[in-house]
Parts: C-alpha cells; sequence; structure tokens
C-alpha cells in the first residue's frame, strides 16, 4: 500500500521526487494493494470496475442514434444505468462498470444510488417532490426550517443570507444582478430611482439600464447564459456567435507546479495579475463602464484547473473593497466539499469575507449566499417563477447528514493527499507525457503532452473501467464524489499506470 | 346552472351584453349553483373553500419573521401546507383552504398531489430522482423513450426536435443562442469560423460576439436572466440598475374587447404594430445590429394579458421570413392545455411552422422545441451541467396521461367558457369597477378600474377563500390547473360576485 505523506498542509508540500522516490515510483506492472480495501468500501458499493464491451458498447450506440433524430448527441459519451450505479460506480447500459472520477461533471455528492437518498425519496410525506412552489411567493412550511438545516449550516463565515436558484447560470445570473442594484443604489446615495432611470429601463437605455460592468478572468467559466457567458473565457466554441458585453477582462496567475517549488516566480506572476485587474477598474471607470463587480473561481475549472496563492485572493478581496465593487465567488464546481473544506475559499482565511459566494452541482440546488447589504432592496427584483425546487434542499440535507456521520471531508482530504501523490509519481515516471500534477483534496489534475496524448488516454482508460473527466487545452480533471477513497484511488492509478505504460 | 353559450369558437363571440342577458347577470345574493357538483370534482378533491383566518394566519406571519431573517420575503402571500393540498385547493400553514386560480404562477398542470403523480414519485425503481444526470454527456437508458413518450408526443406541427433546459430563463436564453448561431452560419455560408472571429469571442469582441440583435415587444416577459431581460419589457422593477442590450422593441397591438366588437380597429392597430416591426428590422440592420430573430408570447402574460389575431401573428411570421429573422414563440405561460390546445400558438393556423417554441412551467420542464435547421452544428455549443431533469419528464410523462385520459383539454374549453360568460356578465353589472374581461381557455383576465381596487379585490377574496394573480397595470389574472372544472368556475365567481356586491 502506498505510504502515506504526514505532512499537514493540504497540498503535500515535501519534496515528493526525493525521500519518497523509491517508495512511490510505478515500475511497469507494480501494483498498489489496498490492504484495508474491503473496510474503506461502503457496503452498498461495487468492489472493483467491470467491462463487458468496448465504450460506447452497441446498446449506447443505437440509442445514440436514436436520440440523434431529436438532438446534437456529439458531446454524449454514453447511455448508462442509472438504476444499477453504486457509489463511485456508473454502469452503461451495455452493462459496463466504471470507476467514475468525474461525476456527472462534478455534481454528485456521494455517490449514486446512496440508500439515505433513496429512503427520502420514497418517503411519500415529502410532497414537495409532485407539487413544486413558486418559492418566492408561497414557499412551503418547512422552508425556512430546511434552509436553516441544509444551505445555512454550511454557510461560509460572514454569509447570513441565502438565495436558492435552478442551476448554476442562474445563480450567477441572479448574483451579477444582486451587484449591479447593491451598485447603483450606492451611487444614488439609497435615495428611490428618478422618473428617467424608471421610464429608460424599460427601453434597454441608460441611466435605467447603466453602463456597468463585471471584472472576470481569462480562462474562467461562469456558465452559459448570456450575462455569465460575458465573464466565462475558456473555450471559443461557448462564446462564437453569441452577443456579448464590453466588460474587463483581466489575467488569471499562470503558475507553475509544485506551486511549493516556485513560490518567487508564482508571487511575480499573481502581482502582475493583481496590478492588471487595478488597471483595468480605473481603465474601465474612465470609459463609463465602471466595475460593479469581481467575479473569480477559487480553482478553475473547465480553463484548465489553474490555482492562484490565498495570498493573491485575499489582496484580489482588498481590491475590490478598495475600489468598491462587490466581490463574488465562485464555488459552482469548488463548493460541496471536494477540496477538503466545504467551501474551497475557506482555504484562504479571508479577514474581510467575500459579498457574495454561488453555488449548485454538488449543493444538488443552485443558488448563492450573500452579505446583508447585497439583498435587494424591493421584493421582485431577484425573482422568478420557482427559484429554485425544495425538493433538492430535502436531498441536500440528507447529504450533509452523510457528510458529517461519515466524516466526508476527512476522507476526502485524505483520499486527495493520496491521488495527488500518486500524480506526482505518475509524472516522475512519464515525463515526456504528464506534467504539472496539482490539486487541492480530491480536485486533482494532471496535464498530458498534447490534447491527442490526453483523449487518447481518456478513452483507453474508459474502455479499462476509469471514467474521467477533461479541461483546458490537455488537462485530465479528477471530480470524484465526496465517497470517493484511498481504496478507489488505488484502482485509478492502477489503472493509469497500465495505460501510460503502454503509452507510445 | 349557468347556461353554456354554445358558440364553436374558442373566445365565445356571441353578444354576450343582449341576448344572455337577464339569463347571466347577476344580482346581488343570486348564485351560480352547480348541479353537476359531485360528480365533476374529482374524488381526491375538496369540494370548498375553507377559511379559519384572515390571511397570511398568524403562523404564516410567524414564518415570515423566520425567513425574513435570510432573505427578502416582499413578495410572499403565505407559507403553505403541500402536504393537506389537493387538486384546485391549495392549503395554507393556518388551515385556511383557498380555491387557487393562479397555480404557482401557472405553473401546476393538474392540481395538488394528483394520485397519479404521487404513484410515479414513490417508486424506488425511478433512480432519476436521486441520480441527477448530466443529460448532455451521459443521459439515462429511457432518455429517448421518455423523450418520445412526453415532449415530442406533444410537439407543435413542424417541431421535430427538442431541447431540454432547467427552467423557462435558460430555454429562452438558448434559445435565442441558437438563433445568434443559426444566423452567423447563414452570414458566413456554413464556412468554418476564421481565426479572427475564434479569436476576438474570447475577449467578448467582434466578429466573435457579433452585434446581432433580437425584437422583442413592449410588454412582454421572457425571463430575467440578462439576455431575457433584453426582450423583457413588462415592469421596470425587473430592469432597473441591470445592464442591457440595444435591442429593437416593438409595439405589441393594444386591442379593445371583446375582440369580436372592434374586428376594424383591431386589424388597424395590428397593421400599425406590424409595419413599425418592418421599420424596426431595416433599421437596426443599418445600425450594423441585425435582427436574428423575433420573440413573441401568443398572449402577454405578465405584461398584462394582451393578446392579438391570428392574422397579426401569421403576418408576423411572414415578415420574420421575408427578413431572414428566426421566429420564436414564447409558450412558457401559454403552453400546456391552458388555452384549450395544447400550444397556444396553435390556434393560429400557421402553414410556415415557427423556427424555436419554448416551455417550461405546465410542462414541468424547461426546454424548446425547434427546426431541424436551428440545431447547433457542434457539440457543447448549447450545453451546460443538466440541461434540465429527466425526473420531471416522468412526472410529465404521467401529466400528459391524465390529461389525454381525463380529456382535459375538452375541460379547459368547457371551463373557459364559462369563466368568460361569467366575467363579461361581471363587468356588465359593475362597469365602474370591471372592464376588458378576455380570454382563451381558462386563459382568462379582466381589468379593474386602477390598481388600488384590483389589490383590494385581491386582498378581499383571498380571506373569502379564491387566491387570484395580478398582471399589468390593473388586472387581474385567472392561471388555474387544468382540472379546473365548471363547478370551480361557479365558486370563484360566486366569491367575486359577493366582494363586487360589497365594494364601495
Amino acid at each position: 500500500m502506498i505510504q502515506s505523506c504526514q505532512h499537514p498542509s493540504l497540498i503535500c508540500s515535501c519534496k515528493l521526487t526525493q525521500p519518497l522516490k523509491s517508495l512511490l515510483l510505478f515500475k511497469c506492472g507494480s501494483r498498489y494493494v489496498s490492504k484495508t480495501a474491503t473496510k474503506t468500501v461502503s457496503e452498498f458499493e461495487y468492489d472493483a470496475p467491470s467491462m463487458k464491451t468496448a465504450v460506447p458498447g452497441p446498446k449506447s450506440q443505437e440509442l445514440l442514434r436514436q436520440l440523434g433524430e431529436i438532438q446534437n448527441v456529439g458531446a454524449i459519451h454514453f447511455f448508462c444505468n442509472y438504476e444499477e450505479s453504486r457509489g463511485n460506480y456508473l454502469v452503461d447500459v451495455d452493462g459496463n462498470r466504471m470507476l467514475d472520477v468525474y461525476t456527472q461533471i462534478s455534481s454528485i455528492p456521494i455517490g449514486y444510488n446512496h440508500p439515505a437518498l433513496i429512503k427520502v425519496m420514497t418517503n411519500p410525506n415529502n410532497s414537495a417532490f409532485v407539487n413544486r412552489p413558486a418559492l418566492g411567493i408561497l414557499p412551503p412550511e418547512n422552508f425556512p426550517e430546511k434552509l436553516f438545516e441544509s444551505l445555512l449550516s454550511i454557510a461560509p463565515s460572514g454569509m447570513n443570507r441565502v438565495q436558492t436558484m435552478a442551476c448554476g447560470s442562474c445563480s450567477n445570473e441572479n448574483a451579477f444582478k444582486s451587484m449591479f442594484i447593491w451598485y447603483r443604489n450606492k451611487e444614488r446615495g439609497y435615495a428611490s430611482p428618478s422618473e428617467q432611470e424608471v421610464g429608460t429601463c424599460m427601453i434597454n437605455q441608460s441611466p435605467g439600464c447603466p453602463d456597468l460592468s463585471i471584472l472576470s478572468f481569462m480562462g474562467a467559466f461562469h456558465g452559459r447564459t448570456m450575462g455569465c457567458l460575458a465573464t466565462t473565457h475558456s473555450k471559443a466554441i461557448h462564446k462564437l456567435d453569441i452577443p456579448s458585453f464590453d466588460w474587463p477582462i483581466a489575467p488569471f496567475p499562470k503558475l507553475q507546479y509544485p506551486l511549493e517549488e516556485f513560490v518567487r516566480e508564482n508571487a511575480q506572476e499573481e502581482a502582475r495579475c493583481l496590478e492588471e485587474v487595478e488597471d483595468l477598474i480605473v481603465k474601465w471607470r474612465q470609459k463609463g463602464k465602471p466595475v460593479a463587480g469581481i467575479v473569480i473561481e477559487p480553482i478553475q475549472a473547465e480553463g484548465g484547473d489553474n490555482h492562484a496563492s490565498p495570498d493573491f485572493f485575499i489582496k484580489l478581496r482588498n481590491i475590490a473593497r478598495k475600489h468598491g465593487c462587490a466581490f463574488h465567488v465562485d464555488e459552482v464546481q469548488t463548493g460541496g466539499g471536494t477540496t477538503g473544506k466545504f467551501w474551497a475559499h475557506e482555504h484562504w482565511g479571508l479577514d474581510d469575507p467575500a459579498d457574495i459566494v454561488s453555488f449548485s452541482k454538488k449543493l444538488l440546488t443552485g443558488g448563492y449566499y450573500h452579505r446583508d447589504e447585497l439583498q435587494p432592496d424591493k421584493p421582485y427584483r431577484i425573482f422568478n417563477t420557482w427559484m429554485g425546487d425544495p425538493s433538492k434542499n430535502l436531498f441536500l440535507s440528507e447529504v450533509l447528514n452523510v457528510i458529517r456521520r461519515e466524516n466526508l471531508l476527512e476522507e476526502v482530504t485524505r483520499s486527495g493527499k493520496a491521488l495527488l501523490q500518486g500524480l506526482y509519481s505518475l509524472q516522475t515516471q512519464y515525463p515526456h507525457i504528464l506534467s504539472r500534477a496539482r490539486g487541492q483534496g480530491t480536485f486533482c489534475a494532471i496535464d498530458a503532452c498534447s490534447d491527442a496524448t490526453r483523449d487518447s488516454i481518456m478513452l483507453k482508460a474508459r474502455n479499462k473501467g476509469l471514467f474521467m473527466g477533461s479541461c483546458g487545452e490537455k488537462t485530465i480533471r479528477f471530480r470524484p464524489a465526496l465517497v470517493f477513497k484511498e481504496y478507489h484511488v488505488h484502482q485509478l492509478l492502477n489503472i493509469l499506470n497500465d495505460i501510460l505504460a503502454e503509452h507510445k
């Protein structure tokens, strides 16, 4: 079994390539063997991948043909048998069982068909499932209680208020709107809007629809609806042909990994980016399009798993404060425990909390926390028909119970350490193929030497029963569920090692 | 029992104020009595409102205080006991049982706690509830089958393809994106995008992010995310302080009601608006912001239940065709059977189908139908993590079964006729208070003489057990579920009549 690094920091900072070399490096055919395998695997789960066909198999291909008559199916990997899937294992319609470390684009918190969730679903008293309310006007009796029990019990420090929404994009769109409303209320000294403002807003014109902007970062992903898309800069396919706003875009630090080995170089790079942020804020103010808010991911996910230091984020928060911009941390992908803390930005140790923290995916419901002053002054300013779905809050309450009962954040920290160590080891053994292993908790990634190599590794892995995700230009991203144990790390590393050993 | 008008058209065109006067007019204290009451009420439903406190009662007020610590609660009417609600009757936490003709902003298709839906929910084999997939990459085995069985079985004519989304706003945002992509592909002759386009789109600049526009109508409501909001022009509170796009906004016809009595005047008004549409298309092309698509509601709902004739919409579709703009019919509120047909625009008799028809609310899932050519040419152009929620498709399948089994569209036509006749009658008896009764199916509305009077009538009705919605400046809108029978129409009219008789 792999020897665990005992360093207390989350991103293991010991020089893995030196003392652990002999222990960690794979040789062709060497295997991880987990002594504790049977103990760490949840009872309801399978114990290993099991492959019957190449993926996609014949049944998937037939279904793909059928669905192709209705939709563009170019992004579909295969069709799933969700009834048979369990824990970390996703079963497809051809009977292939894969270790799933992509988990529906990082949105399955505690694995497939967790018995605790099945129990919630089959409780006939949970009428929230069949009577979806318009939460903004007619909430159910238990809505405040369920919010306190679920979302507010894990609220980031400084955040007393939460607004639910249906998905990540709606969460960010409404978070942006809250920042615009807050900013304009400040500008007009909290007076009532003028007649001119009320009149012009109806026809999309200034001053009612003001020329305000949101500052975002190159490589960011904040969603695909038109407001969010104006802050998304990860891939051209997301943005091509869609009209956008002239909003400022700052460089996100391009760091060298492992972070601990390039502290000075990385600090310089971060300083350069922060300087650019301030320049852009000044420039856009001069252009008459002041920056109402800054939005940033704690780790740029879709853009290639790009990290920055706590120091960078603390200084960015200070810049937002200095220039009167709201500070919005987008935790849609990083939130929910996968970094070892419930919110990735809790690793920063901010003294001055963020103004807005948005979430979705593993939280099952979308939404955002915000400070008191970011709450709109009037009803119906942040509003839509459903404003989320309380049936998702019921599941979230139970997910949180499971996370606490099974100490899953500690598990994530432990598994994440093993995973990152394994990735360091692989890139040391295969330096011509892999580089830049990085991660926090199980939110890990590694780069291939090219996009073609990355894609080839991923396809081979899938056929061997390991289903991973990609991001950036040539990155493999790991997004396992919170029930991903060291046992599963070893399965993953063994499969990857086999593929790399055969790789030409 | 009220005598039914036998005219075959959906909007009853007989001169109600003349021949039916003696039969229909209320006198103070006169009542509708439904002979068929016990037969038409579904077995699982209550038979009448039952009020215990003023609304909101003490329990609602206490919960309002609790939720007020977390959210702006200014739009909340009261808290609900959804477990106890049945069919057309919404029960609140203080034990008040109200006839609900607003149905969660028109989003409950077949009433509360329909036994058929409870059965779907408690089926432990429906793992879609606990394993929400990323539909765009890993759909469940039964996804094509469920789409054919649900959404495609009710597809508007000419629409072979459907894309699910989580909510109405996401549906319209992605429909707009599809129109932009389609328009630009036409413009570049279906060639690959240039390097310059690919490069500039990453920084929100033209030509990659082109200056295209969507033409919308004054009074329209298409949602509140930033793309949708640029086409929404119903109330200032939705739009104030939010940056927008410089897109063309045409006048929506302001018709006189009943439509049948003002055919000539209304035709003139519609011609004026259509002329303006063409002028705007030309003007925005000259401004360098060509109109890629026209979006319109069959009946402007949030904007005040504004109708237009089939002739208007047919001519508008022809204008879109002539100028090469896509034609998008937003059926988020009108869709799902409430007008007596499954889609309100099916009343028009279009020869040349729409390009896009979007939906949400009563369909339980958001999404849009589209013609083949509106399908994006590449994967990941229309995409997000969830792309809807297949658990909603399961419910929708069952809702459609109930609609067919119980002939609910016929019921809607029958109830709608009774409702509109009753409203005509009320406005004849109380001409100083009510005017402009109008509707299609049960999608009905009536204007009060002022917003204050409207609000006062609605509050009094609520305290007597009738829960209605408002829209526009001084309109009451009726949005009952499809299980709303003549029996319920009579309850509604009796309560309204009592309030109007007492009105000072």
